[in-house]
Formats: structure tokens, C-alpha cells, sequence
């Protein structure tokens, strides 16, 4: 690789947070390596293997001391890579005690599932971050009534923080899931070359059951609540198509968000950052590009990528196991978590500075609300006496007309009401309809309640996370 | 559509069963519609609205009577689909309470997920059945020594129940998570035009708290244990993903089995089918195509098509919703519930026809196995007093003339036992050495107590689906 | 398949035309068929078998008599497929002279291939008349100005001709690479079971140069240019890619078009569809949903899905070839062919239909214009004598001023001229302002020449497909 | 980014080649960008512009000297990066004639596109000598004689060279795809920030002609053959997809090569790398793994995830469009162009260390040639005067019995050959059939003729890239 020119994955340089590209840096890797290694002996030692306490302590006091110069440098001598970091981790602790009875496999695929069982673990909690944050809007917008719109134009009334709930409701969704499949995210374990776990066997002469207890201990020491039992070289690839199509749902409602937000600002209802005194750039102050939201949907394209590199890994097993998964792995695996993990940090950010124009949203109301209206005043208009069939004319009537001077015409404002109380058919009055507007509920239904319940269903939720509710997005790129 | 020619959905007319084809016929949407309908009125009487008890039975008595053509020469004549639907429906109970406040969403949306709903119900029923049968097969040859392979050559002895049971590992992943799904697979409800639930909030005179029993009624009715409560125009569509996903990830499992009897096949290990008296055509008996297993594989490269379908669904929502998303839930929903259908129905073939060729596994074994066996020659003989390094050598010089022998000439017998019993850096004789292959666990390691805990893991579960041991696959095309 | 519910494909029932319908019906499939035999029983007459022109005569004049339900039950009695067809084509005929020397794959094969051929014909023809329609349209539209938006946001002016003239470039790409792999799609030939010639060299005894010559005039005679030589079973799947890939690019610049016409017929600007009176459904004639819009996109969304089918063909052969691929070719192929012409359709209907709003689009540049103005304001007014450094703070102070007023205080009225105009250290007059907007060319630079370019493009193109000016859609369902 | 751990993108540092890193780094782009800013400069002179011929030839001189720290600090400094790179390539040369009328879109655009098209070029190149090569061992192993396969069973004969020819005629039908597409690979040009020229009109005094021939004049330089004329802000993204398609199209035949190779290696037949005196490990000398070959299998499966990013690029514009696609461009694209590359560097080492085990082969075809050659004997049988159906049932007889005896007795001799002959139902000698074997011809069919057109077609393609002959993969990681 000497002397090759560095080209950077562009997930981790420009989108991911530094949390979790910890987990899969070089000298990251081999931390976790490391922590395998202990975990492994203190299991042996429990088990009868002669490994003695002192040695277990001075592997842990130096498992943070990383000298990847030093690494390498042995491994050119050495020529492989694994005993490299052996002789390092040894030389380091004056012991020679890791690594027993520990095929190749054993020691990447188990690496490999704790680094992404770590930076699952990082993604539950900031998920329950991006989930409280949005509450807290959803919260403090439940009563901004806002044009509801299906097929991209205006359908019924609905309010700003039940839109934001929806999209909540999506996020719910996505992290049930998640959390299901990382609370029973299973280990491979110990296994051997083919999954018979010879080596282990030969080590603990034939004892089966503590081979058995070995691999429990161990998945127990690293947090994992489940072991998988017969494998083959390596766990089923499906499992990381299970995850990598979990991270992807995680990614649903955010992007939906974003879309939204990007059709929102077309209309200068709503801008995703507020940062430079509500202004766009200097030059061109009225142009506050959604870029932000842009890349949420960027990333989530990405995240389609990754998760057909992960369908490729899937039943492709051929008898016990090859390395044909080895590149694929090496791309969509730290590419699914840094995408999501950018995907979070981005949202964070605009829920931190976005806003609203209430002005705005309310011009547009005043726009199209007396066209939704109509139904109500229908039902109003007969209660007053009217005919339904005449009624009913004169409402489409003067529906059409005004839709003329709007957009044939260009009129800005609405005159509908006022056409309708002028017409004798419809016995209701101008005050009468325009009083409508404050009757929220008839119009707007439950999404109050709604969105109460999506904010009451993430408090109960972020009370398992309580790191969550301090999570600050790092500044993005 | 007169006139136009019929194109068959071929996933549902050579690959599925009819079984699972029921709920997507027309005929049988139809009736899930009626039971759907039935259910709102139970729930909407029983929270006071004025529907009579007789009504509903009398609909609930002709819910089955399906008459198309009548259904459809309505429908010309109203040029409205669920307007001619209910009126038939009505017509046939003579009474008219279905589909009050209900939207056109309402409706669809909700019958979709029963569709789905009793679709999942079918599989999940149908894959215990497949882990059931790929158990008694992994039971009945857990003894049966193998060859391992990883990167397809001889890697370590297993066992052919082993092999099976890895496969079911896979299967057995995938099943946790998909029943994990199907358990807490939400209904969307009665939510409205833009989610607000405005028209049943009228129907009940704005009663939030009935609107909420509403729901939760229906739900269970059903049979559905969550029920969405702040959704849009449509439920999340990255539902569908999650669905279709966990579909796929059934397939992983059975589909490495498949490629791996094609390749078990290809060495004469093994055969799909041993129907026409275990040989091939007629007019070539030699020739025994794993048809069934290539089906499988092409099957999951068209559930892998369609999981990308369904990740164009998610996060593409604009507001609240539009029909972007009609067409490709039309094509990927059934197509996807199919395709895992015609997987189990040829895997279940499979298992029931499928078969080994004992002497091909033995040959294979005896060409292989003086080479898997050196470590534990090695062993021995310093055992017997040999010196590690001579030792060593010897086995090496005599591995590679073997090698040359076999590979270069085409010998067929492996000699190496004989050759290294002959060296007299090596005190182990042949006996010890042939003897070496009865003496199975210095070998296979755990396979058969893997094998075990996989057919008991099984058994568990399959306690909990009783109608799985008495399925079988219907013929196949 | 007897008895079995009859689920139809819903992208030939709902989407597609009958055209492309004609060549995957069943009937449709028998009829190329004979085409094919036909074809090469006259080049092995032209090459010295003996086979009667009267015998090739006969067979050519019931070519398209088909009998669906006879050749059924041929196939029941003799229980193979092809033998059915074989014998029915001869028993109309009155000869016995086709399929000689052809193995399964050698009809199954070329037969798909033509007509996967002859669909791509059809969709060369119907792409050009989506261009010349688009063209049309861009033309009328060439001077109509118009925001332009980057960022969903206004950026700078264009035309509304310019920008559908954009969606056209994107088209015309796709439809040069489509052109040129439908000019060069090659036919697989007589190939036999691995590829080898085996059966036609013996049919001629072993003469190479007339097996060749006899694929040379089968080519010609079905009209392909170019043909495989070096194939196995079957030919390269990666061809199948090729295709699909190629029609899923010319869905691109629709899609765009889609999408864009979603978001402006969400600010009134457009309607994709002026059918009743310019209005939307009697009971809400406001609401104009983009539903044709809506489904051009999930089409897309559609063909995205088949193209990862298709990959999974790619570069998966075992040896000679298997049958993995059969499943997905049947799916993949004809819904791939089926989606991109539901795209047509709806495309070519939508522009049939579709129509702006004037006075919305010019409210629009309105509200906009003056901020878009503010590069050459900033210039004139240097060049009537301003500083530089005083005219850009003062354009900026009202700049934002407005915005505040616009977008904080609702106010609709663009009033940056006025205020600029009002502003000492602006020496330009509000008339010079306003008429600004007559000088188009300063705004919209070489928008309408780029128009031109495309019209005269595609009119270049057209004169190769005449047929293409007379093609209209058929009714969308 | 500072302090940031750095990850290196893994299909740059482990698998792509020194060759295609050079234009995606940091430093590559920045040589790739001025040699832009030259061509622009060169043909804003050529048409008027007061640029000094030695100011171009400055900054010609100093093309090459970067230095990416002073060009980091002064970004620091200006918080902008593309006025960073030009100050710096500005002080250089001494000159400041650069990016006159370019927006940044202009420059990102090109500069991208340029990167692009030096990839493609020299992809081409390789994929010629991958050709090349192949053809090289086609050539020489066109007369092995190989049990040829389809479902991964003996069906007939072939030559290895045929086979090899076979995976080269995939690779010709992407060649030319791939090179059809280079050939007119287009560029975007100097088109401004929504696409309509603005700002080179400005510069030009509105002289459109000018404008044209400005872009004429750098596509030349560049050596671009076709220009776009219509495009927005950006050039059509499913350009992009275009590209990406046909990369992973050169993959397919190299994948199935490799899958081949893969099965192969299982039955001893081949060797995909002879470098260690033709033995795996030293520990396991017998083991020979196809890693490579599974390498390029894995990268081909990552080309799919980039194809699927391509997807999500295509049909996606909003009005004249955004950044939602920058990450996924930076992402997908020079992913799509390692990963291709990384194949072709595999792929070319295989073919130069790859070998066969030429007793194995007939070994594998003593096995079952008797089978595959019974036809051939029938219809031998019939000309010596057998009856048909007689002899047709001793053959079905035999050969069940010698498969029985192969398959379930584990005889590895095919004895069918002595029993015909031993029958007097077939009055055919064992010395004729054994001499059967010597008659390639009878039984190859056309395999040797196809080959060597595939040889002669490589050659006349090659005379194209004489480059070609040259290349020689980089040692592999």
C-alpha cells in the first residue's frame, strides 16, 4: 500500500460524526480487537485454562496503547498481519496468553460483528435523540394550523406539529425495528475454520459443554444477549442484510421530513436554517436553499446502494463459506453506519435551526382555506335552510369563478366567502364563514391529539435513552 | 381493459401457490373488503352509532357470495369502483350501513394490510413447515461424515446434517425477525383524507376518545395487535419495505442451500429429486438438472428487484402523501409475497425428494481426508516419539508428491497414508491412520451437537404452529 | 394449471398498450414463433436441405391461426410443450419441416430475443413521437418566461419552453444510446446444447461454412444486424441488462419532467391535465391532483426494481448455463418493456392535455423578479454613476428589508423597485426598472436559442420515424 | 475535517489500481481543473478575449505544481475553496486570467466530467488488454477437450479455449457498449447557474454565436466529441447512470469467468494461481483457494450498489435541479470506477498465473464421456445394422446400471463402453467407441472455429489500443 495515494471515504470525511468512525479507524479496530482478546481469555481462564489473573490485568491496562508505526513495521517483518498484532499486543503486556485455540475467522468475523454492535449501540441512542428533538417541535407547533396537501395541492387542514408527527410516526416505526434486531443482534462465536469448533474442542479436550460456556461467557462479556450455534466458516450474510435494511428504515421518515421541508421552502413557508439573521447568502439574500435536506435524501440514495450490496451477500453462501463477501463487507457495512450516522447528524441540525414564516402559512391558508371549507359550508348553509341542490350549485358555482379570477387572473386574494354570503342561495353569513377559521377542530380533527400522543410515546421512549436528551450535532461540513 | 389481452402475473401463475393467491384475486380482495366493512360496523354499533345487529348479520351471511360480472356491469354503469362494490354488497344483505365515514383511503389502504396481513400469516405458518422438514432431514444425517468446503475446496470434515442445519441457521435468524414483524404489523385505521380523522370525528359528533375505541375495535377484529395513530393520507410505505425486506430475508437461508446442493449436485454428491428412479431423462440418465434449486436462486434475484422497489417507496412521501406510490405497492406486495411463496413450495419439493449418494460422499471423503488429516498425523507422531521438524517435512514432501500424483497424473487413489506410513520419520502406522476415520469426533467437532440443538430449536418452535407438520407443497409447474 | 385463480399482470393491464401487449400474449408468443421457424427453414432450403417452397408457403399462410385451446390439448395428451406447437404448426401446414436440427434453447432463446426485438422497435417509434410531442410544446412555449429554480428556490430567469426543453436533452441521450444498442442487438443463432453448433453441423454434415451462412440468413431474415458467435447454452444475460438498463434511462428525463410538473402544478403554475373545463372533480374543483405525474414516477420506481433483476443475471453464469435465470427473465423482461410504455403513454397523454396558468406564472416572477434583478441593477447603477460599494449595501438593506416584509410580515407585493428606485444612492429610475423585464435576452441569455437547438434536433430525428407523428395514446385507465 | 481520524476509501487503498487514484485525488483534481481553466482561457482568446498568449503558457508551466498545504491555508484564510485554488494557480503563473464568467457549477461540473472521461479512457485501455489476454490463453487451449456443463452437469463435450472464448464474447458485447458510450460521452459546458449561458453571454456582449464556439472550441481541447445544448443547472444525471451501467456491464463476463473458475478449482480441474510451485499453503499444500476469483465476484457485487446509487440519480430533477445528488455522486462514481478496475488488475493477474490440470480434465471426461457420446453410438449401432429400438434399450439399459454403479457403488471407472460392447444388441466395437474419443469433431462441434474467431476478432479490436498490449496488473493486496 506504500506509497499509494490516500483517497478518503467520503461518508466518514464529510458526513459521519467522529463517534462513530472511532469504531472502524485502524486504531479503533484494533481496540475492539483487543477487548475480543481479553474477553476470550477471561472466559478461558474461568473455564480451567491456565491463564493467570495478572496477565489478563496487564492486557487490559495496555489495550489503549496503539502504535500503529509499530504495527506495521512488524508486520512487513512478519509478513502477516494477525501474528503482527499479537506480537504487538504481547510485547505490550508481557504475556503470551491471547489468541488460543482462535481460528482467522474467528477473530474477523467477531471483530467485526462488535464493531458494528458498537456503533449499532451509538445509533439507538442518537436515534432517540433525533426523535426527542422533534418532538419538542412537534410539541411546540401542535396548534399552527397549516394547509394540508395530497397529490402536492391543498386537501384538508392539518397543523404543523401533526405534520412533523407524521413523520415521527414513520421514525417510530423504523426504530421499533431497529431496536428489536440490535436487543437480539447474536454473536457467532467461537467456531473454528468450519464451524464445528475443532480447535476450541481440541483445547478444552474434547468438552463440549464448555466449549458451549466458553462462547456464552464470552458473548456475555460483550454485551451480545444472543449466540449463534451452527455456522458454518462464517455467521449467515443475512444477518448483515438485517441490519443494513433496519438502518435504512431508520432513514425513512427523516427523508420524508426533508422532502417536505425542500416542497416547503418552494413556498417560503419554512426554512431548514435560520442561522444568518433569516437571510440566504450575502449576494442573494432571498435564496435559502435547502441544502441540508438535500443531503438527507442524498444519503438516503446511498443507503439504497448499500443495502443492495447487502441483498448481493445473501444466499450466495457456498457450502461452508468463502471470501467472496470480503469487499462487499468492507464497502456496505462502515458506509451503512456513516451514511446513517449523517443522515441523524444532519437532521439535528435543522431541527436545531429551522423556522417557520406564520405569515406566509397563513396567506396560503387564507388562499385555499374557503375552498376547503365548502363542505362545511354545505352542511351549514342547509341547516340554515337552504336547499341542498341549490346549495350545492351555488357553491360550485362560485368555486369555479373564483378558481378563474385566481389563476387565469391572477387574483391573490380569495373571494369566495364573500361571493357566497352574496348569494341568496347560501344563508350564511360573511362573519359566519370567516369565524370558521377559528373553529380548529372542526377542521383540523384530531391532529392535536395526534401529535400529543407521538410527543407522550417519545417522552415514555427516551426514558431508556437518557444520554439521548444531551446529543448535539457536530458542526457539519 | 375489455378487450385487452390478458398477460398472466407469472410469479402467481407458475410459482405460487393457490393458497396464498386467494387474497390477491379479486374475488378474494373483494371478500377481505366485506370483512373489513363488517368489522367497522360491529365497532361503530357497539359505540352507539344506529346500526342494527340483523344488518350486520345479514351481511356477514352473504360476505362470500361474489358475483363479478354483476359487480362489474355495476360499476360500468356507475363509473365508480367502490361505489358498485357497495351496492352490490348492500344489495346482497339488503341493508345499507357499510362504509360510513369512511374515505376512499380509508378503505384501500386498510385492505391492502388485511391482504398483507393474511398473506404474512400464510408464510409464517408455511416457513415453520420448511424448518420442520429441513430438521428431519438435518436429524437423519447428522452422522454423515462430509467433506467441508470453503472457498469450495476441502477444508475440514463436517457432516451432512451439519451442512443442512447451517442452512437452517440462516433460516432460523430470518424467521425470529419476521415473526417479530408479522406480531407487531400495525393497522393504519380509519385516519381520513389527510390523517386527521375529521370524518369519523363528525360521525361521532367529535368524540375523540370514541374515534380512538373505533379504531382500536377494528384493529382487533382483525386481528392486528398495534394500530397507527399519527399517520397522513397513507400508512409510512416504509412499512412495505420492512415487510418485503423480512421476505427477503427468508429467502437467504434456503437460497445457500440451493446453490450449495447445485454444487453437490455438480460433484454427484447429491441429487434435488430422485423421483423417476434416481436417474435423469429418458434419454439421458446421467443427467440430473437441479432445477428446483436454480428456480429458488432466480426466485430471490426477483425478491431482491422488488426489495429495491420497495425502497423507492420510503422516504419519498411529499406532505401528506400522493399515488406516487400506487403502482409499485400493485407490482411489489404480491409479486414479493409469490416469490417467498414459490421458494418454500419448491424448497418443501425439495426436502421431500431430495437424496444423497452415499459411496460419491465416501469417495469424495477418501480423496480428501489423508490430506484434512496431517495436523492430527503430525500430532500423533511426536506422540510416538517423531521430531516435530522432520516430522513436518515429511508430511509435506509426501503431501505434494500426492498432490503431483493426483492433480498432474490423474491418480485417483490417495496414497499419502501409505507414503507417510512408509517414511520412517513418521512412527504412526497405516492402521492408526485409516483407523483415524472412525474416530469421527477428532474431526467433526461439535457438528452433532449442533445439529441436535437445531433440530430441538425446531421442535420448539414448532410447537407453536401445529398445521406445520401436515404441509405439503402443491405439484410444481 | 388447471383451476388456478387467474391473477393478471397489472403493469399490461393497468399500463401498458395493447401495442407491446400483442408480442408477450401467449398467442402473440406462437405467432413469432412461426415467424422463426419460417426464417430458418428457408435459409437451410437456400442452403441445400431439402425442404419444398411449397412446403414454407403453406406453413406462411396460416402463420396466424391460432388456436389456444387445440395446442392445449395437444400439449395435454403429449405432455411437452414445444411437441404440441410443433405438431399443430404441421398439421395446418400439411408438411413436417420445421424445427430441424433446433434443441430446446436454440427456440426458446432466439424466440424471446425477438420478442424482446420487436418490442424495442415498437418503443423506438413511440420514444421518437414522446420527443416530437415534447418538442412541440417547447416550441409554442419558447418565449413564455418563466423563475427558474435551483433549490427548489428562484435563481434566475428561464423559459417555460426552455424548460421543457431540458427534460427533452435528458431524453435525447438516453434515446442515442437506446438507438444504438437496439441497432446492434444481436441474436444468439443456432447454437445447440452448449453452445458448439453440434446439431447443425451434423444436419450438414459437418460443413462450418454453411452453419454459419444459415445463422447469416435467419439474422436477416428476422432483420437483426449483427449476431453472437462464441455463446454457451444461452446468450451472455448481461445483454438482458443491457436492454433493461437502456429503457430505464430513457424513463430518466420523463421522470424529471414528472416531478417538476408536481411541484409547479403545486404553486397553480401548470396542470398536468385541462380535461374537465380546467377543473378538478365536481365536489372539490380546486383540487387538480398531478395523478399521471404521480404515476410516470412510480414507474420509474418500477423499472428501477426490474434493472436490479436484470443485474442479478449479470456475470452469474455456471459453465455452459442453467436455468436460475428463467424466473427472472420471465418477470423482468416483459415488465420492464411493459413499464416504459405506461411511461409513454401517460407521458404522451399528459402532453396532449396539460396547459399553464399565464397569470399565476407571472404573479410568480413578480413577487421574484426584482431579486433576481439585482446583479444588473447593481451594474446599471454604477454605470448611471453610483459607487459601487454604497449601491450593493443599499441593495442589500432593501433586499432584505422586503424579504422581512414578504416572508415575516405576509405582505404580496414585491416593492424592492420601488424602494431601490426611492433610494438617492440608486440613481436608476423605477420605469427603468420595470422594464427591465421586457429586455428578456439580459435575463434569460440563450434560453430560447437552446430551445430552437432541441426542436431542431428532434425534428432531425423525427424524419427517420415517420410513423412517429401519427402515434397517439391510448386511454389511461 | 481537521483532528477527524481519516478512513480510507477501501476500494482505493486495497483493490484499484495507482493508474485510476491518480485523477480522484485531492492533487489529481486539482491538475484536472487547471487544465480546464487553460482550454477555457485558449478558446475565450481564440474568440476575442484580452487574454495574453503568455499568460496561458504561464499558468501551462505551472500546471503541475501542487501544493496542497498553501493551497489548505489559504482556504482557510478566503472560507472558500474554488477562490482558494484559483488565488493560488493565479501566484503561480504570475497572471490572472482565469474562471472569467464560470460559475461554480461550470467549474464542479466540467472538472467531474473531465475526471470521468480520463477514467473511462483509460478503463477502456484495460479492458483491451484484458480482452487481449484472454484471447492469448483462448488460443492456446482451443483443441482441450472439456466436459462441457449446463445446470452444472455433464451435457456435451466443448474445448476449454471455447469456454474461455465464451466468457470473452460477454466481454465483446460490453466492449462495445462501453465504447459506443465513451465515444460520445458529452459535455456539459459553460452553461451558467440555471443552465441558459447568462454570464458568457454577458462576457461576450451577448454574441451567441461566440458562445457556442467557446464551447466548441474547450470540448475539443478536452477531446470531448459531443456537447450538450439544453441542460440546467447541472448536466442530466442519468448520464451518470449511463456510465455506471456500462461498468458494471464489463464486469459480467469477467464474473462469470471467475464464477466458472471457482467451480472448477472445486473439481481439481483448474487452478486459478500456479505461482507457489502449483501447491495452496504451506500447511495445506492441498489447498488451493480461488480468492481472486471470488474478489472479483465480491467487487461485481458492488458495482450493483453503485448502479442502484445511479438509479436514485436519474429522473430525480427538481425544476433546473440541486445537490441532492453531490453525495451520491461522490460516492457512486469513483466507487463504480475502482471497482471496475480492481476487477480488471484481478482478473489480468489471474490470466497470467492460471493453469490447468490437464489429467483431471480427462479424468473428468473418461467419467463421462461414455454418457454424452450415446447418441453418436446409436445412431453407429443403426449403420451397422442394429434395430433402433433394440439398441435404444440396451443403451437406457447400461447406462442405468453403470450410473448405479458409479453413483451408488462409488466405481469410479465408466464401464458403459465395455458393456455395449459386450451386448450384441449394439454390433459396435469397444475399439471404435473407445477411438470416438480421438474424433474431436463429432462431438466439438464448431468449438475450435468459434474460438479462433474469437481470437481474430480481439486482434482486429486491439489494433485500436496498441497501449494495450503492454499492461500488466499491479501486485495484488
Amino acid at each position: 500500500m506504500a506509497g499509494k495515494t490516500i483517497i478518503q471515504n467520503v461518508l466518514a470525511s464529510r458526513y459521519a460524526s467522529s463517534g462513530i468512525i472511532q469504531y472502524w479507524s485502524e486504531e479503533g479496530k484494533i481496540i475492539l480487537e483487543r477487548e475480543f482478546w481479553i474477553a476470550v481469555m477471561k472466559a478461558q481462564r474461568e473455564l480451567g485454562l491456565d491463564i493467570p489473573s495478572e496477565a489478563i490485568e496487564a492486557y487490559e491496562k495496555v489495550r489503549n496503547q496503539v502504535d500503529l508505526a509499530r504495527i506495521r513495521s512488524r508486520e512487513e517483518k512478519l509478513r502477516h498481519d494477525v501474528k503482527a498484532r499479537i506480537e504487538e499486543f504481547c510485547e505490550l503486556a508481557g504475556y503470551e496468553h491471547i489468541h488460543k485455540g482462535l481460528t482467522s475467522r474467528d477473530l474477523t468475523d467477531n471483530i467485526e460483528q462488535l464493531q458494528i454492535f458498537r456503533s449499532l449501540q451509538l445509533i439507538e441512542v442518537k436515534y432517540a435523540a433525533c426523535l426527542y428533538q422533534l418532538a419538542q417541535q412537534a410539541a411546540a407547533n401542535k396548534d399552527i394550523l397549516l394547509t394540508g396537501r395530497t397529490h402536492n395541492v391543498p386537501a384538508q387542514l392539518t397543523t404543523w406539529g401533526k405534520r412533523l408527527a407524521m413523520f415521527g410516526q414513520d421514525m417510530l416505526i423504523a426504530f421499533q425495528n431497529f431496536s428489536a434486531i440490535l436487543a437480539k443482534y447474536p454473536l457467532r462465536g467461537i467456531k473454528g475454520a468450519v464451524g464445528t469448533q475443532l480447535d476450541q474442542l481440541t483445547l478444552f479436550e474434547g468438552d463440549k459443554r464448555k466449549v458451549r460456556r466458553l462462547e456464552e461467557k464470552i458473548a456475555a462479556f460483550l454485551g451480545f444477549q444472543q449466540l449463534l450455534f451452527a455456522v458454518g466458516q462464517v455467521y449467515p450474510r443475512s444477518l448483515d442484510f438485517e441490519v443494513i435494511a433496519a438502518l435504512f428504515q431508520l432513514s425513512a421518515g427523516i427523508s420524508s421530513f426533508a422532502r417536505t421541508i425542500r416542497l416547503m421552502a418552494g413556498q417560503e413557508l419554512v426554512s431548514e436554517g435560520f442561522k444568518q439573521g433569516q437571510i440566504g447568502s450575502s449576494s442573494m439574500p432571498h435564496k435559502m436553499n435547502s441544502r441540508s435536506c438535500e443531503r438527507i435524501n442524498g444519503l438516503q440514495v446511498v443507503l439504497k446502494g448499500l443495502v443492495e450490496m447487502a441483498m448481493g451477500l445473501s444466499g450466495e453462501q457456498w457450502n461452508e463459506g468463502d471470501v467472496s463477501c470480503s469487499v462487499v463487507r468492507r464497502v456496505a457495512i462502515p458506509d451503512a453506519l456513516f451514511a446513517i450516522d449523517g443522515i441523524m447528524e444532519t437532521f439535528l441540525t435543522i431541527l436545531q435551526e429551522m423556522g417557520i414564516f406564520p405569515a406566509m402559512i397563513t396567506n396560503d391558508l387564507n388562499r385555499n382555506f374557503p375552498f376547503l371549507a365548502t363542505t362545511t359550508i354545505l352542511m351549514e348553509a342547509i341547516k340554515h335552510g337552504a336547499g341542498r341542490e341549490e346549495a350545492h350549485a351555488a357553491i360550485k358555482e362560485h368555486s369555479i369563478a373564483v378558481l378563474q379570477e385566481m389563476r387565469q387572473q391572477g387574483k391573490t386574494e380569495n373571494e369566495l366567502f364573500k361571493r357566497l354570503a352574496a348569494d341568496e342561495r347560501i344563508p350564511y353569513s360573511l362573519e359566519e364563514m370567516n369565524a370558521l377559521l377559528n373553529e380548529h377542530e372542526k377542521f383540523i380533527g384530531n391532529a392535536v391529539m395526534q401529535t400529543e400522543q407521538f410527543v407522550s410515546t417519545v417522552s415514555e421512549l427516551v426514558k431508556r435513552f437518557p444520554q439521548a436528551l444531551k446529543i448535539k450535532p457536530e458542526p457539519l461540513l
